[in-house]
């Protein structure tokens, strides 16, 4: 039976955007985008794989960085149209940047001065072939 | 200047999605999309607005229903092709089905028993015009 993957709303190019959070601490570490193999991999062996929209690929998220992330919790939205993963970031770097998470610009400031800010360290040596 | 919008990489449609974060609980909430409008406008009043692609119009949440988001920090990952929203939910409701997060539908079983199961309860009722 895979009544619970025919459930999902994939998009014109048959994906689903799916958020991992850290299991730990709530942190939003990254989104990223899953088509039926993706997700059927992940909730298979327990390990997040996206797909890859400028490389046209499945990807194991860690398959060379180790940066596995271990699965956890997968929820889906009310619209079925989006993808939550609670995961364990095997080496705490979600981010091919090197970062504990991709979304590490915050932006700062007011009116007409408002700008991205980093705010958070490199941690690893970034892998951009393998976030 | 808006340099900062600017940074924003739109998809083909004019759009990015948008993760809204609750900053206390940390719990992630929704995934809705916005267009440069509902960017801007979410920055310059503080409240989360999003873009509708199905009534394809520009949606202020809670605009009906009071579920108004605050928004506490706005974040955009590595490849400024996602922004996270770190939001206090004025009603504690975030769902157009009354519940307190979309991700209400967690994956539950193993192997062919899989299915989605609701763990949330539903707490106020719900406004699908205006989640």
């Amino acid at each position: 039976m895979s009544d619970w993957i025919d459930t999902v709303a994939w998009n014109a190019e048959g994906l689903v955007p799916a958020v991992a959070q850290d299991a730990a601490s709530g942190e939003v570490l990254m989104l990223a985008w899953m088509n039926r193999e993706a997700l059927e991999r992940t909730v298979a062996s327990g390990e997040a794989h996206y797909w890859s929209r400028s490389r046209k690929a499945l990807w194991k998220k860690g398959e060379t960085s180790g940066h596995v992330q271990r699965v956890l919790e997968v929820r889906i939205d009310c619209d079925a149209d989006a993808v939550l993963l609670r995961v364990e970031s095997v080496k705490g770097i979600a981010c091919h940047t090197g970062r504990r998470r991709c979304f590490f610009n915050r932006l700062e400031g007011a009116g007409g001065e408002r700008r991205w800010v980093a705010t958070d360290p490199v941690i690893a040596s970034g892998d951009a072939s393998d976030a």
